[in-house]
């Protein structure tokens, strides 16, 4: 298998994966950058991420424009993608979401923060981006490059950024990496909304923030849960 | 397969997919006004949503008197829906649930309002009617033309009433869109819910319920999801 | 079909049926009254709901002795089921179980009250048992006829006990009866909880508490939710 | 069957059972001392609960070495179990997990304390070891058996540690005993928070506490709930 072929398995197991476990329903995306070509990344044509298959994988140029579009209907978000592939060099792989539960995060002056060690790589800051700040009413899909650079502007160097009203774009290094983020974020979310409710609550320190970044990608936890994750989606890669 | 076989199937699939996403469990119902003959809908025999084939549909006029009933059961709120086709021309399918996230809307002095985009054509306003005000205690069902209307009437040109104590009915110009309004809607009230407990919550601008509404609407949005909920329904359309 | 062979029949359906709705995991049990021998009942062997068979009902008298043990491990709580058919000629069938939504209920001074109308038959009360009142310190069991007489006595008229930190008890006309108003007490309790977050809530009436008893236990909606959960938990009966 | 081939076998069990039960997710592991090497014990190879079989067992010694490592990657927090073992003689099976209700009551100062009968054994009190306390930041995890020895400390002759920001330790007098209290400690968890959002709540008494204990690990309970989870776990032990 050739680097190429390894990071597309990856993309379509990713979409398989982030359905099952709840953080894209009908809805949503992941991509992944090109690992011969970083102006370029990959993404499924329009359809739901439970169903996209390896045929389904586009190539499209950091300005969203498809390669070889060959009358494929195509995700009107992409801007998300292209946007934040332009702006951040290290990040290899970004997933957008509607995870349930981060859109109360989105919607109040909640902050989201670390609570659990596995949610290691979340990062210390996950920003809010309103899109009526700078585009007033709009359907709050983001449709525009211009868009997309706001999005990708408030994202800064961080690991995710919450959409107001809408949900979430997480980004890592690879595919595994922002899967990984993006399903303990979701996860994180979810205890920190419940320990809340019983008082005052610890958030890790910015040491250990860190080092549990550090751990959460390594491969002794990468692989341990990526087979499980596999496992569960029920999907059988081809090879 | 002609525009009625077409609307037919959507309908017995909205049955299956309805059940599958927890909108209705053993009871609700979901119909369809004919597309060719406005003063006529279709709507399933007494049986569960998720049970429902296409050998189970009726066909009825706006009274709730079934043109052929051939000794079958019928479902006893069958005014829901000829009330509200008779009150709204504009009305093409009607969706009666009682999805638990909705009930707690129904009893207590909290508004339903949007807060993410997918609920697009919730509308601005879900008004509440309360069985009792008009006709006293009763088993909260509607059973009579004369409730029908009274609940139509509360509905006015809104896209969903509450049921106080008992659910929710949901109107919208296709099934198709009957359907994703009903689920998001549902979506809607357990994020509102969630998100409560954080604190002020932002929810979106008219002009925002407006252009969402469009999106949620669209071809692109709409081929896709329901694609995916037919899948996960587990449902295989002869055809 | 005789009568006794259509009872034991729904019986063990409705132990099927209480595991896959959640009302029951492990443990619980549900039995129903000798239809021709009214001081009998019949219950499965020490077995989890989720697998009783025909093989495993067996008959009791009232004072929970076995007509034929041959060897097979009983329910300790046999004494919640003799005590109750001794005190309430009325009953023909008895769910106990642990519930989750009930719990919160059992152990704080929150009256569990009817707040949808498929909850019609729960009633207007549901008094609260604590053994520790009458017999000190126990592990909660009702592990002797003079606590199921207690427990009983508690019960009085009405069609469920709250049991503190145990879980609950219920008792109807039939079988079918039973299993409807337990699955729905739960759902209640669960609504309740979430409504009682959103503000002041508005439960039924008195006269909406009978009307609903009635319409949830007519043939129209039983004979279509008994077909929808028996759907769901995959059991196949012999017929 | 030997009776070494029973503990491995229910080992095995015990990994299937937490992961279907949702007490571990790909993450989490459990153990069993060897029965005629109390110096030994059993933990499968670095891998999810949900995928462990007979094959991936290995032996450890009590400072975690491995009798005949092969080449197999190994879980990096055997401390947890290791240190335990040592300094717990009573102590059989050591559970490892996340499981997520439990969260909250590490990172507060809420007490998590005995609300259900089932819940016998989980003991009076329930002690939380924050690591930052004595090792300052790291990313969590016990890696050293100086880490190890330090939760043992906390854990002292309870039967359950919660570790900060992290999750959970549960220890029992067998496989099946911890498996149970872990299951019931997640348990007791979800239904005291839902029942301190209702008001006081009414805990077990001392007195409760033991003979609930005794009765939770009868094998009146014990055998049939072990059936039920087995079963659920659609997992077929070789026999």
């Amino acid at each position: 298998m050739t680097k190429l072929d390894a990071v597309l398995s990856d993309l379509v197991i990713a979409n398989r994966i982030l359905a099952h476990e709840g953080v894209v329903d009908g809805l949503g995306h992941v991509s992944v950058r090109h690992p011969e070509h970083p102006d370029r990344f990959f993404m499924a044509r329009s359809r739901s991420p439970e169903l996209v298959t390896l045929d389904d994988i586009m190539e499209f140029n950091l300005d969203c424009s498809p390669i070889d579009q060959r009358g494929r209907v195509m995700y009107g978000e992409r801007p998300i993608h292209g946007a934040i592939y332009e702006a951040r060099p290290d990040v290899g792989s970004v997933v957008h979401n509607h995870a349930h539960e981060l859109i109360p995060y989105s919607v109040t002056k909640s902050a989201l923060r670390q609570i659990i060690h596995m949610a290691g790589g979340m990062g210390r800051h996950v920003p809010v981006w309103d899109i009526r700040d700078e585009f007033g009413d709009t359907d709050l899909l983001v449709r525009t490059l211009e868009q997309g650079r706001s999005l990708a502007k408030t994202l800064g160097n961080n690991s995710a950024v919450l959409m107001r009203g809408h949900g979430c774009t997480v980004v890592g290094a690879s595919v595994r990496d922002a899967v990984r983020i993006a399903i303990y974020l979701m996860l994180n979310a979810r205890l920190q909304t419940d320990a809340m409710r019983l008082g005052d609550v610890c958030f890790l320190s910015e040491g250990e923030a860190q080092a549990t970044a550090n751990m959460a990608a390594s491969p002794l936890v990468v692989d341990r849960i990526w087979e499980y994750w596999l496992h569960r989606s029920g999907y059988l890669p081809d090879s």
